[in-house]
């Protein structure tokens, strides 16, 4: 750990309101949960649920006072911008249809946001929230939290420091089973909507999980993707999006990639993984056995790169929480990132520069991932034609 | 997860002080991150160094009223006790030569404590902790906070239901190397009080992690040690405690115990593991990778389990907050007896059974563990002879 | 082990000729440590070098009679046809180049015959060698060794049996570093060839190691390819073959496929892998690890399966020869597949059939490998295109 | 691999003889084909069984002459001492009660000697085997077999290159599970021998594998034990001889050790395993997995040696017959303790001096075996006292 940095867990600094997380929501709890580890921001207003009453019992039940527990997110944007004690920023944790309008609601008041991926459904929307967000000088977070673990950043620091030479070949996979029979058809929240396209989009499997996947690279390597051919498959009958998706990627300046995300992979769980190939080195992360970075020096010995060791870099440091040897896991990646966006957001209040370290994924990285849903789509319809898969944002 | 369970992060329920924690302070920002984390309680009030100066300070940093910012914890066990909005329990993180009196203190005056371990020097000391915790009817953790993993209550589950049959032998383990060479010399806070007997107690390596893995194998197996054998050794010269032991169990009922805690070996960082053999099965499990258990029936493929998936206990489920490949780490498990001891107070307050789910390590697990080092050092002086190791708590 | 089974090593029962294995060569001397292990056959022939004068010098050194030490594989081919105490069969261990010729050559004088892969350069070549092998009744082995592994055999049982289901992705593997400089460059015999399209013909990396990918899919699940697209390239500047190649496969079917062989992947070494998911049921073998195998079924555990144990299927435990927790390694694999050939060839000799154990890749696994190789080639060189990919042997 | 070494399996240099090895017999069977993989001896005699005409079909499976199956082993030794085409060495893999006899008869008639382990029951039989050895300047191989691997080569070139620093710790264990229930009730030859006092001597578990493991720590610590202190139990009801041991030793210098034998740890197959911790570094290594060696360098990552590499010394390289990535097993360590032992023959019979590579377990190393399982035994009887266990050979 660093000297000195501050990770105490102290005294709530910021304001937050939630959009999502009524009843039965499993991920509006742990952005709860993360930011309340963090000690950084407070839950002060919500708007939880479509259903008012439900919206009503959920602020009870976190404490909220009732007149912050609101019908619409657009009437908690109207209401909150008009308070003294108004929040700084909005977690938008809904499914994906709700997304854009939201984000844009709030920006427009003024607010901060920080909102799950994928971002929008289409290239335009997230390109005006990009726009929007620059034009309001708002902090805005799109939720890639696996680029807050230590040894991800651990990682990125490694290849732009030139340890693996020129790059050469990325393979990236992330395999799960939960999809692999019709969950959908058991009413199964999670499945219902993320394989309907009316709130998913145009993708399941890579609208899903493909974006963590081309995230993650574009986070350790920087890679930019040149142009990419995707072949999406549905393996359970019925279901009207993917579930499974191979994708090459051709890199401006010549490395390849192959990316793998799937949902019908029985006895995997949640195998983001990635191995980067170059010409002096090689790194290989699991998401699963997060602490460790394996790191293979041409012609020396593979090595294992532990979290929470002096011999790793600033990065990693600046984020590790326990000694090593004491697993960190995801809460701790997922308080990482609302760390960095909090410090952002205070350190832009106090007019300060944003402090290197304070890494967090933002609406550029949330609109790349829309573009690159959206390209996948589009090559797969085309027979898995290579397709210009370029970003500039 | 299991239906209904509370888990929800939500309004603090509870009120804490702190004693310890000051600058410099790694174990008391670990208590407080995961008691925020479970928002159930919050912090009240504090006596964070014996410097007073500091502990304003720290107060200041944690947002604490300046009158809850106590120049002893004798002074703060008497102020609370007035107060209407008195705190519920005391967390006390300091050195072992600490606990008891502040233990007692707390006590008295009607509080609920939690304790780190090991908890006192003397088996007389533990012993009338449990008795004056009894007497006040007053919950008391001892932080023994590996045994808040869901896999090691798997494990515990499967060992009750008889899935390994008679168990026949338990090799347990605790390897790190922060302390192979003199770093307490360098002024390191961690080593020179863990390393000086006034501080410590009659033991370092045994005190400090030896102890967890006594607690450990208990928790898991209920195995009763009826006598032991202990051979501690100190590696680094000039350094007055143990720094490696060897210790050996009968226990009770025939089985054979083989543990070793080390504080010297070298690429070692916190290696807790246990394996459980009986006549119809065994178990291995890590500290470094806590979401797996494998799981050996004989005659059958070793099988991996891990946490988040169906086929799990119900002790497993309940404590789960991620799904499974979402990794939990040692937070996690830090919040989980922080819960179940929240929980167990509001439950005896509300005149409610304690649920058989909210298991955290208690008083007399932590006066099981004085015996235990007592037991070891006084073993190692004899020559490593077997002596009497049992205990009834 | 299964009771009965001819496994003792006993006496020499055929006799064989060596087409290769002058000095410095590595395959050959792995022939024939692995035969001389079966006991199942014994060098009488040879032809180790286009130099005789090193062919000699061979001879001598194994104990070869000097007027079996042969100019030319013709004239061995030719002479030994006459003899009484002829070899049984030829061992082809040379370049990819001379297969053909030689192959065909002992065909015609009634030798059984063992090549290296890939067997040909072109799918004519190939699809005339099975033509002549099947015309003259002779036993053709091509030395694809990894399908020799038991826990490969067990997969294979295991697919057959319906324990993964239908079978929807696969996902292989063949990473390497060797050819990640210009090794070529050096002198070094083994690059040199593989690197030259005069000996190695259309492809390095496919052709070495994408055919072995290829056919351990085959092996285990009998997938027969639909069509396939294939991105080869060459990132070493100046090699003029491709030392990387990603393709994707769609099998007969509804499955689908994706292979990855590499000769530039730094950090790895022979890491020959598959995985193969279905609608029950998953399996994971590595070839780094060939004791293992890890099989998924779903909803439970992942299951540890290992060589050796009796819980396995009856081809797996024939091929054993070593007890659980004995390590086998890759010699004993190409024991097994000499093993199979030899027992085949005395097994016909005698009238009898073939025993449904005494499995060994053939000429038409190594004709499907040629159509392979090709396939790929062809693909790539039309911008990664799907293509047909079918094979009727 | 070394340039120029003899790997090449070639011509026949010496003929052995064996004893043990009739029908149904495991071991000797391995001890054949080890053999014959090496190239380096032909079987030319054999005394197979205790009943003649078993003997006798054993040879004609092998193709043994007639007059050279012999009816007992002293026949055998008078018969071949006469011969000119006289065997050069025996191979003894018969239950242990029979080695000193067996041994003692073919040394006297000037014949080396290849023995299974352990050596013999007493230390004084052990002692004059040594004396005799040495008199009769015969070699004397007793088959601690997994020395023979190159990762354990290269362990100890790493020791004796003071890359560890001073050693401190050394933890070794050897768990299995075949004997876990009363096998030998079932007839099974090897549980039935191992179990019983008459055939096995004073211990099994120790006697089996407890020797391995104080071999192993023998050869790549260089270590000499000072004393130690043994518990020895017994898990299966009505069984007479050990199947768990605890073993502590005390090590000249100040180094304390841990082994841990087992035939009652369910789910383990045959996991020999050493870590040995230094003031610099630690190694740990694995039976099942011996492709690998893990090195922690002080305060750095952990390095994964894997065989065949570069990097590695003269000693590993100097045994390794695979490339990098391809397995080698318990099969070619046998081969290298084989072939070293035979060139050592041969050097010898041409008056050159032992290579300093041509490393086997000696008839020494059989002795201390004997003395360490006599003084586990007699410290156990002693209520795990600590005794004398210093050995000079």
């Amino acid at each position: 750990m660093i000297e000195g940095r501050d990770m105490t867990g102290g005294p709530v600094k910021l304001r937050y309101g939630l959009v999502g997380g009524g009843p039965g929501s499993f991920i509006a709890t742990v952005h709860r949960m993360s930011i309340a580890m963090t000690g950084a921001a407070e839950l002060a207003a919500g708007c939880f649920s479509r259903d008012y009453e439900k919206t009503k019992a959920t602020a009870a039940e976190l404490g909220i006072a009732e007149d912050r527990a609101y019908r619409t997110f657009a009437e908690m944007a109207d209401a909150e911008a008009k308070r003294p004690d108004k929040i700084d920023f909005v977690v938008i944790a809904t499914p994906n249809n709700t997304h854009y309008e939201a984000a844009k609601a709030f920006l427009e008041k003024g607010f901060h946001v920080s909102c799950d991926k994928p971002l929008v459904f289409t290239v335009d929307q997230a390109m005006d929230l990009v726009k929007t967000a620059r034009a309001a000088k708002r902090e805005f977070m799109v939720t890639y939290v696996y680029t807050g673990y230590p040894m991800v950043r651990q990682a990125r620091e490694m290849v732009k420091a030139g340890e693996l030479g020129e790059l050469r070949v990325v393979m990236a996979e992330y395999p799960q089973d939960w999809l692999s029979e019709k969950l959908e058809d058991t009413g199964a929240k999670q499945a219902v909507w993320r394989t309907d396209p009316k709130s998913a989009g145009a993708s399941c499997c890579v609208g899903d999980i493909g974006t963590h996947i081309e995230n993650m690279v574009h986070f350790v390597t920087g890679l930019e993707i040149e142009s990419l051919a995707a072949q999406l498959d549905t393996f359970v009958e019925g279901r009207p999006l993917d579930d499974n998706a191979f994708i090459w990627l051709k890199y401006k300046g010549g490395a390849r990639g192959n990316y793998w995300p799937s949902q019908v992979a029985i006895g995997r769980e949640n195998g983001l993984k990635f191995r980067v190939y170059g010409t002096k080195g090689a790194l290989e992360w699991e998401q699963e056995n997060p602490n460790v970075l394996k790191f293979a020096p041409k012609g020396e010995p593979v090595r294992l790169l532990t979290r929470g060791n002096g011999y790793l870099g600033d990065h990693a440091k600046r984020w590790t929480r326990m000694p090593s040897g004491h697993p960190e896991g995801l809460f701790e990646a997922w308080a990482t990132i609302y760390e960095a966006f909090c410090n952002t957001i205070r350190n832009h209040a106090a007019g300060a520069e944003q402090h290197p370290f304070e890494i967090y994924p933002t609406v550029v990285d949330g609109a790349r991932g829309v573009k690159f849903v959206n390209d996948c789509v589009k090559s797969s319809r085309e027979g898995a034609a290579w397709i210009d898969g370029s970003f500039s944002g």
